[in-house]
Parts: C-alpha cells; sequence; structure tokens
C-alpha cells in the first residue's frame, strides 16, 4: 500500500486512530457486558464509556509506553487508564490481547469489505451500461490471438460482468468468513470471562460468536478471505490485458481515454497508452501475491503463536488499499473507455471472410461430406488466404471439389454475420436477466 | 501427483481411458440433443451411443493421431469415427474442442470433489470421535510455544473439527464453482449450435448451464476452486503441526501410531518419529503452491488462448490427488494417534503453578489494585520460577504485597484446574451441537 | 511432470532405477573408503562392488520391503544385502539415511542441470542464427503495444539472445549451489563416520563437501536452485509472449511453423494458433510455482525434519522434467519460426509516420523551442493522425508554427529509417562479441 | 513496508527526495556527457550542475504538475526546467523516461543490496562470537523433533553461520544483476543518443553498461534479485524457528532477551514468549511472496510495457525494507540470546540414554551381528524406554542376546558424550577457517 495506490476511505479503516478507536469500543462493550453480569460495577463501565467515547487516544503517548512495555495492547490499555482513571482497573477483566486483537482485526476487514463490495456494485454498472450500448456491436472473436469467429463487444462485456457478478458473491462469502468475535480468554476456555461477554460484544461489533478460538480466531478464515481477493485482482487482470490487447496500434478498437494535457512518453510526442491497465496488471500481481502468506498464516503453533501478526499488519491494508484502489480505477477505464466500432469493423473484415471457415465445413458434413474430408477442403481453400494469396469466398468457389456440395448461392450465405449474433438476446438474459 | 501420494480411486478420474469416456458422453449427449431438435437424424444418436459405449477407445491410437494433427479433440473424434463409422459425421456439430475439454474438466474436478468431500466427512467423523474421548483430558494450552493456561486435548480436536467443517462448506461452494457446462460453439455465441443442446448435455452430466462462455469457461472459477484446495491444506498443515510438537521428545504428549516393524532411523534403531505429519507438511505446502497458477490462468488472452491448459493437465491431478492422499492419511493419524494423558498432566505440573498468574493478577484487581500495580506484583513473584528458584504459590505466599490483599486460602484457590474447563461443554456445544 | 511435456532423458534420471544404482555408488565407494581407513574389510568392499554392479535392484521388491520397515533406505539396503550376502552388513557404516538421500538428490538435480545447461546453449545456438539472419530486419519496436519507434527483429532476439546468456550464467551458479555431498552421520557430527569417507565419496560423485550438515544438506541451496529454474522460466514465457503477440492475425509479422497436416481447430479449419508459445506461457507458471514450496522448505526444526521430502519428490521431477521440456520446446520454435519482413514492414507504416516524432521534437528543441513547447506542437499534430484525420508530415508541413523552425526538407530527414538502425553493430557487439 | 518495522537508512533510499535526487544526476551526468560530444552546449550542462545541486527538488510541485501531464519523469523535468531555466531544453534529449527511471531503481537496489551486505557482516560476526562461546555445550540434535544424537550449541550456530555466508555471496550476485545502467532512448536502438552517454553515466553512477535493453532494462535481473532476497528470508525464517522450539516451555534451552519492563502477556504475567523470532518468522512470508510477482514482471509485451511498475514501487521497499529489519533484529536476538547449557544438559539426559542406541547398533554389527538382527536387538530394548519402563544401559545389559556379543564394559562405553564431539574442531575449521 503506497499513497499512489490508496483511497482516502479504506486507508482510514488501517489508521492507528481507528484500530484505537474499535479497542476502545470492544473494551468498553465488555466492559458493559462484565457489569450486566455483575462482575464489574456498573458505575466503571458508564465511566469508560463516558470518558472514553469523549478521548483522543494519543498515537504517540501510545506508542512511547509500547516501546517500553514492548506490547502494544497493554501500551493502550496503559494510556486508556490515563484517561479514565481508577475505573480502568475493570476493563480487560479475564481478557486477553488477541480477544482485542483479533476482533478488531476482523471489523477492520469487515468494513473494508463493505467498501470493495460498493466498488464491485459500481464496476458492475459500469460494464452493465456499457454492455448494453454495445451489444450488437459486432467485432471480431479470437482465440489464441487469432481471428476466430464474429462477436458483439457487448458481449465481451456481459462475459466480464458476469465474471465480476461471481466476484461479488465471493466477496460476500469472504465478509462472511473473517465476520467472527471472540471474547474467549487466554486460551479460548472463557475461563475467566463469561461466554455471554463475547455474545453481547460481537452483537455490538456487528459480527458472530466465533464457536471456538484458542486465544486467536483460527486463520483459515483469512487465508480463504486474502485468497479470494486474490481471485478478484486475477478478474481485474483478465479485463485489464482485454483492454490493453484492444488498444494495441494494430487493433485499436478501443482506447483508455486520454485527458487533455495528458503526456504519453517523455520522448514520443504521440503516444497514446494503455497505462491504466498495465497498472491494473501490476497490482493484480500485488493482491494474488498477498494470498500466499496468509495461507502460511494457517497453521500457528498449539493455541497460537504470533508469526501471523506482521504479515497482517501489512497484507490487511495492502491487499485491501490495493484492490480497492484497482476496483475503482477499473470501473473509470469501464466507464470512459474509447469505443471505435469503424475499427472493430474493419478488423472483422481483415482475413478476407476467414471467420466464416465453420460455417462452410458445417455445410459441408450437412451435404454428406466426411468431416475429415470437409476439413481438408475448407483448410486448402483458408492457408491461401493466410498468405494473402486471395480471398476465401472466391477461392471456395473456384473450388470443385466445394462446389460439387455448394453452389455459390449457398456459400454466399455462410458469409453472413446476423448468423453469429442471433443468440446475443440469449446470452444478455442469463447474464442481466433482461436483454 | 506421484504414485507414492495417490489414492487409485482419484487418480482413476484423471486416467486418459476417464477422460475419453466423458469426451464420449459429452459428444453423445449433444448429438442426441441435435437429434431432438432435427439438426442431426435421430438413427445417428443412436449409432453413435451404441457404437460408442461398447467401444474402449484405443488411447494409443488416439496419442498416434494427435501426433499428426496436433490436436486432441480432433484425434479423439477421429478415432470416434473409426468406431462408430460415417454416422460420425453427425457428431461436434457446431461444437468447438472447448466444449468437450472445459466441460470435461469440470466433470472431473466435480467427481474429485465428490472424493474430497468425503475425505473431509471421515476426518471429521474421526476428529468427533477422538474429541469426545478426550473431552475432559486436561493438558496445557499454549501461546507462543509457552504454557498458557489449561485447556483440555478433546478442545484441540473440536477447534480442527469446527476447522474442518469450515473446509467442507468452501469445498462446496468450491465445487459449485466449477460445476457447468459449456456447449456454445467456437466464441460462445451459439453460432451453429442452438443453446438448448447445452441445457441438454448440462443436465445429463450434473452441471448447470454456464451463462456466458467465450469458447471456454471462464477461468476465475478455476483460480476459486485451486485456491480453496491451498486453504484446506493449510488446514491439514495446521493439524499436522500441532501433532509434530506433541510428539516431540520433551513434550511427548501424543504419538503418531507406530507400526510393528517400522523402523524409525537407518542409523538410530530408538527413533519414531512424527514422519506422516511432516510428510502433510509437506504436501500442503504442494497443494497451496498450485494455487499461485490457478490464479495467473484467469487473464486469458480475448475469447481464450490455450495457455492454461498445461497448467490444468498438471495442478488438476496433482492438487486432488495430492489433498485426496494428505486428507486420507490425516484421518489415520487422528483415528490411531496415541495419547498420553500422563505426560499432559506431567506438562501441566511443569511450571510450578505459573500457569495460574492470571487469576492471581485478577484476584488482585478485584480487591481494589491497579491494573498496573498488580502486573507487577504478580510477574516479581513468577520470574523467579523460570529462574529455577521456587514455587508460584509459595512465593506469592511470601509476599507481602500480595498478602496484603489475598489470604493463603484465597491465593491457593486460584491454582484449581476446574476453574479452567467449567466452559467445555459451552464449546462442545457450539462446534458439535451436542455435549 | 506428465508424459506430455516430458523428455526421456530427463525422466530417467528420476527414475527409480537411477536412484538405486546411485543409492548403491554412493553406498559402495563409502564402504571403500572405509575399508582404506581400515574400519571394514577390504575384501567385504569389494564384494559389495562386485555384486553390486551386477545386480539390477528390483524396485518392486525394495517397495514391498518399504511397506513393511515404512522407512525407504531400509527398505534398499535390506534387498543390497540379499543381493551381496554378509558383507552387506559393513555397507552404511556410521551413516544415515539423509547422508544417501541428500547426496543422491544433489547427484540427481547435478545431472539434470547438466541436461538443462545443453538446452540453453541449443536455444542460445539457435537464437544467435535467427538474429544474425534479422540482424537488419526492420521492424517496429513497441511500448505499451503501441508503436514507438523502429528496431530490427534481429534486436529483439539479441536481447533473447542476452537474457538466456544470463539464465545460463545463473544456471551455472545453480548447479554449484546444489553440488554438495554429506557423509556425516546422524546429526552431522562425524561421531560414527570419519569426515575421509565423505570427502572420498564427494570427489567419486563429482561433488563437493558440505561443510556442514544437520543430518541434512541444507535447504537454502535447493530454495536457490529451485527458484533460479522460476526465473528462467519467466524467461521463457517473456520470449513465448513475444511471439505470441507477432502471431496475432493484427500483427501477424512472425508465425509458429505449422505442419503438414496440422489442425488448429476442431471447429474453424481456417486457424493457425501460437499454441507451443502459449504452452510454454503454462509451463512457465508451473515452474514458476515450484520455488514457492522450495522456499518453505528451508526452516526444518532443529537438525532436520522429513517435510521437504514429499515437496522435492515431486518438484525434483517437476521442476527439471517441465523446464527441460519447455526449454527444447522453445528452442524448435525459434528455430523454425516463420518470419514476415513484408508484414513488419506494412506495421512499420502504418501509422502514417508518427514514429518518428521524436525526431521532430528533438529537432525543435535543437532549433531554440522549449521542451514544453515543441512537446505542445508535436502532439498536436500527431493526435489527428490517431483519428485517422490525415499523415503525420503533411500535418507537421502544414502548421506554421513548426515550418518556422524547420523547413520540409528537414522535417522529411527526420523520416529516415536508417537513422534508427545506425547503432545495431554497436549492439550486436555488445551481446555476440561479433557483428 | 510499515514503519513498525522499517529502519531509516532503508527507508531514506526509497524517497522521493533520494529517487529524484538521483534522477537529477543520471539527467545531469547525461547532459555532460551529451556536452562532451558536442550535441549540447557546455554552458547548459554547467548551469544544469550549478543550479540543480543546490535545489531542493519540491516534492508536492512535482506531484501537481504530475496530476496535469500523467506522467512522473515529465513532471520532474518540467520542475527542472523551473529550477534550471532555459538550459533544461538540453537534459533529456535523445532519452526517455525508463532511462532515467531504470537507472535509478538499479542504483536504489544497488545501495540498498550495500546495506544489507552490512546486515548480513553483522549477523555473521554474532553468529560467529555466539557460536565458539558455545563451540562445546553439548545439547541433544534432534531429528524430526525427537531426540537424535548430542551435538554442540555452537554446531547449531556455525551451521547458520555457513547459511548466512552463502546468503552474502548470493547476495553479492544479485547485486551484481541489477547494478545496470541504461541509456539507450525509446526502444533501446541508441538512435537519438550515443552510446558513450550510457558509458558515461554508467560509471559516474557506479553502474556497469546494460548490454541490450530495449527502452527497459529486462525484468529477470529483477527476478533473480527478488528470488535471492526471498531464499535469505527463508533461512532467516530457519534460524528464527530454532530458537522459538528452543524457547518452548519443555525444551527451555535459550530464550529471547527478555528486557527490564518488558509484558509477556495482557492476561499472564508470567509469560516470556519468543515473540522476536515469531515476528521474523512473518516478516520471512512477506519477503517470500515479493518474489513472486517479481517473476510474472519478467514476461513485459515487446519492447516494453509499464505493469511492472507498480509492482515495484511496492517491492522494491517492502522487500528491502523488511529484510533490512529482520536481519537486524536478528542480529540482536542472536547477540542477546540467552543460552541455558544446565538445561540442555537436563535434556540430553531425559531419554535414558536413547540417544547411544546407534553407537550400541554399530558395536553388534561389528561383533558379526547382521544389520537386521542388530537394529532388532537394539530397537526392542528402546521401545519400553519410551513407554517409562526403564533405563536403555540397564535394558542392555539384562539383555542375554546383546550381552553375547558386548560386555558391560562395552556397553557403557558407547554411552561416553565425548565420542560425538570428536569432529567439532573439523567442522568448525571448515566453517570459519579456524577452531
Amino acid at each position: 500500500m503506497i499513497p499512489r495506490y490508496s483511497r482516502p476511505e479504506m486507508v482510514a479503516i488501517w489508521s492507528p486512530e481507528t484500530k484505537f478507536r474499535i479497542w476502545f469500543e470492544i473494551e468498553a462493550h465488555a466492559t458493559t457486558a462484565l457489569a450486566d453480569l455483575g462482575v464489574v460495577p456498573r458505575e466503571a463501565a458508564a465511566v469508560v464509556w463516558e470518558k472514553g467515547s469523549k478521548a483522543n487516544f494519543d498515537v504517540e503517548r501510545i506508542d512511547a509506553i509500547e516501546r517500553e512495555v514492548k506490547h502494544d495492547v497493554i501500551a493502550f490499555l496503559t494510556h486508556l487508564s490515563e484517561i479514565v482513571g481508577p475505573e480502568a482497573r475493570f476493563v480487560h477483566q479475564g481478557m486477553t490481547s488477541s480477544d482485542v486483537l483479533d476482533t478488531c482485526f476482523n471489523v477492520q476487514l469487515v468494513r473494508a469489505t463493505d467498501i470493495l463490495l460498493k466498488d464491485v456494485d459500481a464496476l458492475l454498472a459500469a460494464l452493465k451500461r456499457r454492455a448494453f450500448e454495445h451489444k450488437t456491436t459486432p467485432t471480431i472473436g479470437r482465440s489464441h490471438g487469432i481471428h476466430a469467429e464474429p462477436v458483439t463487444f457487448g458481449l465481451k462485456l456481459a462475459q466480464a460482468y458476469a465474471e465480476f457478478a461471481r466476484c461479488r458473491e465471493r466477496l460476500v462469502a469472504a465478509r462472511k468468513e473473517v465476520a467472527t468475535c471472540a471474547i474467549s480468554g487466554a486460551v479460548g476456555t472463557f475461563a475467566n470471562i463469561d461466554p455471554r461477554v463475547e455474545a453481547y460484544v460481537a452483537e455490538k461489533m456487528g459480527l458472530s460468536v466465533e464457536p471456538v478460538s484458542t486465544q486467536v480466531i483460527p486463520r483459515d478464515r483469512h487465508a480463504m478471505y486474502f485468497a479470494t481477493l486474490g481471485v478478484i485482482a486475477s478478474s481485474i487482470e483478465r479485463l485489464a490485458v482485454e483492454i490493453r490487447h484492444l488498444q494495441r496500434s494494430e487493433v485499436y478498437e478501443a482506447e483508455e481515454f486520454f485527458s487533455e494535457g495528458q503526456k504519453g512518453s517523455s520522448a514520443m510526442p504521440h503516444k497514446r497508452n494503455p497505462v491504466l491497465t498495465e497498472n491494473l496488471t501490476g497490482l493484480a500481481r500485488m493482491v494474488r501475491a498477498y494470498a500466499l502468506p496468509a495461507m502460511e498464516n494457517v497453521a500457528l503453533w498449539h493455541e497460537r503463536d504470533i508469526s501471523h501478526s506482521s504479515v497482517e499488519r501489512m497484507i490487511g491494508p495492502d491487499a485491501t488499499v490495493t484492490l480497492d484502489f484497482a476496483l475503482v480505477r477499473l470501473t473509470g477505464v469501464i466507464d470512459k473507455l474509447l469505443v471505435y466500432p469503424e475499427n472493430m469493423q474493419k478488423n472483422l473484415d481483415r482475413l478476407g471472410g476467414l471467420v466464416h471457415s465453420q460455417r462452410v465445413l458445417l455445410a459441408l458434413t450437412q451435404k454428406g461430406v466426411s468431416r475429415e474430408d470437409a476439413y481438408r477442403l475448407v483448410q486448402r481453400n483458408a492457408m491461401p488466404v493466410w498468405r494473402g494469396e486471395g480471398d476465401f469466398l472466391t477461392l471456395l468457389k473456384a473450388d470443385a471439389e466445394v462446389t460439387k456440395h455448394l453452389s455459390d448461392a449457398e456459400l454466399e450465405e455462410k458469409f453472413d454475420l446476423g448468423y453469429h449474433l442471433k443468440h446475443v438476446d440469449t446470452i444478455f438474459r442469463r447474464v442481466f436477466g433482461e436483454t
């Protein structure tokens, strides 16, 4: 996470101020629950809430205390007692640091996910709008980077929409994975704290109760969370690579918006480069990479060790901030993408009709030619076209073995573009539920 | 995937024989659907089914054809036409290779997942049985590898149970991700094949329809699938590492079953090593590693390229076979695990009562001592115990500042084991729904 | 590693037969050394060599023994004693299994590397030949997939040559990393075996002595080895991606050799796809992925655990076999690559001279125009060309602010191709040491 | 990279101020070289140096310009021209942004590596000092976490020393990989800039010339660099894990220094946890993870794309800062490590002499017992010891089949510790060149 690839709303979730505020809320809610249970005085809980709610926690002061005690939660509690006074001794009763740390981390991840969900929604909206705009804009479909058969530009975007709709579902599942709360004490046995405190805090913080924690909330949850972000990043990469391809000089079917005053190259004033989608390609590599340390974090020793902590202090912000930035950037790219239907048509026509080879093949087999023979007949008329030695339809018409089975009119009918687009509505209905 | 770490049932899913059989079924079902639509003669479909069902596809013959045409599906279709005769020309009408390949791959993954689900169920059963067996077997809970407070061995297994129950849910979700069928033609437009064929084949193969494919089924599905396997592998690693720790010479609280005739070391006849769980640790690294190429596979170029294919030919079998083997091995380890409750008790007693330090801390704060002072008081009596300079309770009783607040009887009461285990039932109810 | 992507020579290194032969050699050399030191009878060593050299080790028999004793080296030694007779008891004296296993693994890696080095040499030769062939074949250089300025096709290959020359050096370094031998006993102390045995075996097996082993040869060596293979795979990917781009329908400057009888698509007979380089892209993902478990293997517990073993049984063959296959395949691609200089020229001309924008910019600044003004002048004449609204040179000549500084002749001179290629010799001399 | 795990010296290398200063130096040196070649006025170069050397580049101003032109190098050059005045138009003549960016990145990596080398040197010094201090401190060697045979604590550290000495060599090689300079213009052809400029700048910046660049310096170099950091991180993890094991409550042979005032747990005042080495374990996961996006960066499209840039903006600082911090932290841990030789001795004695099983085995075979029989004899006396049913030596003496071959005195002699340590000097000489 670096400022260049960050948005303030997401960064704020990971600030020390936010963290200490969440810690306070967890501690204060727990104190309330303890008061309800008669473990600590009701007045103490009231004082904690009153003084703590108004306080600005002093990050530098907490850091200074931590440098001495070498323990972040103790440092915070010490600072809290400076603010709250003697009633502070009723705070954190029977709890362990991880109760605060893990519950807070999950609150942060849940909030981050809520932003990511909004991001995906905005991306879906942009994809849908542009998909319908270009629902019937013909363009060449390519496999292996080689012209295959016609599709529409709207179909390309419909596929991206379907992919990100899946990503949205995964994100919802990932959010659920990490939306748990543990207030279960030193090794998760509730020895010194009643399970009802956990239930109370969970509800107040918008989480569910972790069924069994062992001082820590189990990290398979977070592994799944960060793996999901890695998959979403990979889908971002896919769409980014598509646009990079479309903007290539020789293809030039679409282009990132190029603003007034923008410069593409310090040396070559003619350049207009797909820098945003290239950037997204790189960011995807990063988000993907964070999945691995998250998976290595699962195998903590016994009830817990602290090796996961340094990883999470880094990938917590790094993965969510970077993915948030990437989703928003991608949405902007799609929203403002310059689309060149004439160039798409030009490319469609480029291969001299070769893209209709399958229809000719099928027509021949329908006439009783074996699949193998039909393939050979079509291929031998296609290869010269690649070598620039003629037009596919003309060649076919000149091939006696072909015309034995297919008349000129029949052949011509196979070169109709509309034929390929007749099911666009079917697909749109599947993806968007409307056409 | 190597024989050493493979089970035949899972390996069979990935055999050429199975693959060609699935290919045949997809092609034959599609031919039936085409016949229903009147596109191909009904008799042709009948002949295809009749001859194909009886045939043993000749893997070597198909390989030989592929060496010439350099295309695996064409090689298969050519061989099929050798078996079926002229009616074979009605097979694969309007379809593209990926229709067969991708649908087959998903069928294989679905079948593999069904085995993995059975594996997880067996593991859950073993964990549950042993968890209840040791529900109240006291053992020391450890954080950072350092004694913390008492838990029970059953609680450790309950946590593993909860973790693998989550893994099971993830596996169900992953299965759904990949349980789709695409029969949509060269670039997914259904230009040459009616969408009803896809619906028919999907239903017959136990899959749902891929809403929008682009020759290929989108690979974000598979990325999610293999990432999920990576997370499950990480949970395997966690439990394996736990057992490796418990078997350490100094800890020796549990031990992998050591069979009659087994030899632990070629040089040292006294050795009994946790080789199975160490092996599982390594296997987990492998399954995890496969998640990354699966994620890199997402960004295929345009409607598709074939770069994902070599990856999937390898990780398809490698990840599922290895995970299947690992789950079954882990189940065996848990099932036959030797548990030494006396050693657990011995270790519990090892630290001279230090594990009760929190209770003393809390008792002091309850008596009005500030948290900071109480911490200092307890810590100063704990540190000598680490240095072997006495017993914790004795030291506390000799500390005037402590006894000012807590009587000998009150102190002694803080050293009660039962105190820590009073919520075991609560947790078991959460995890197993019973106690 | 699957047969499809394997070459027999490399596969043979990893066969059980080869492994047992190497185990035998290590054990027999050690026995000789022990005999030289007077620890075992000289006759025993002679018998071991004599009977063992002639024997075919029976893999199935060894496997059967292993199923009982659950230890591979003990199984082998038991089988060896069946072959050698009573003298076998002098074999493995004071050694531990890892002495055999680790030294054998390193022998295998060294042999594998020797094949890989030959592969890289062949690739370098192909690259050099094609680079010189196309040393002066002009083609457009592209940044961001957008036309930049002219280069030659030979320069592209020279860059690849330089990259693989670096890979070769890295491979030599990686070979050295793993070319060590340990015969140091149960925990590496030489308690039961004289260090001179290690020195003797090392020399005989073509290895150097591991300075300090701890039963195992330290795995940082192997992490470095497999990371190096991952980097080489990434360079393969780079060249593969270049060719995939060049073969795109719209670019079509080069093409993988398409053999007689080959079929590009089951559905579309016109297709000629860059399937080999796409395949290489996928294989690169796999080889790269193996680097990670190798790195995780480093942190073995204490003197050793066996978690690395399952990883290495898989990635040892997987990484070397796959990389070998990929290098040979890439060499074939380069060797037979179809290059289309006319298409390169056509693409060079496509942007109406825009690729000369930098020279006009520089010429303006040389005439005293500020960099910012010059950039603006050039850019405003370039942008209409992108929109298809004219030819760059014509537009420049019609811009009074431009012609104030540059005459028509001066402008025309800036559109000279030769200008860009004047240092090709310089670069070739740097890369190949010749021109 | 987050402040918590950062050291200022390394962070400074990656500050915008440092970056712009390096950019300036590259541009100014290039201008000087251009002046030497007569391309630009000598006075211009002088003015650039004079004004630029004194200037503080205004990061916010440059950022503001970049927001408009969307190009960082152009933004810098614009700011530079504000400082330098009209002579600034002679700066960057014939260069492209990557000439500046890539050369600067390599300068930063080289400087970062120089710090890392110092870090490794300090770590080696600490390891050597402690290794000699404990050269003959006996401790149990463990394989699989199970007691094997005696070693010394100095040997453990000697192994770590040898490992980090290898890491140092790798770091030197990695530094050489990235210590290159490219000033070759828009597509690396030197069309607009003489190769002598590159040679001049390279020499001034302490780099060597990149033989063939394609606008960018090839990224296989950086992949190798970051992979090397990943391997070093893995070695850090290995040593960290060793210490974590040694500090376990049951083992307790060594311990991280625990400072006055430090608190191990917010809940349990008795805790002293190996938090530093656990932290190092997590940091290692991160540094390792960065190797993968670096490898994915290699396959840039054609002469270059910009996808690598976002990755490098993140992993450049992240990997070097984190590794620097980890190395320094590890050095501190080693330096101040509390070592408990008495506990080591206690653990050595724990298994009732089982650790001498190999010597008994060998003695039996020396007496003519077959390896298999000897193994069985020893194992049957070892297994009861595991079950707490007696002392190994006593059991052996009571086994008639054993005593048939070995007298009591002979058996006793096999239980001598000194026997295991006789080659410590040999190993120290190999590792340190001295004893």
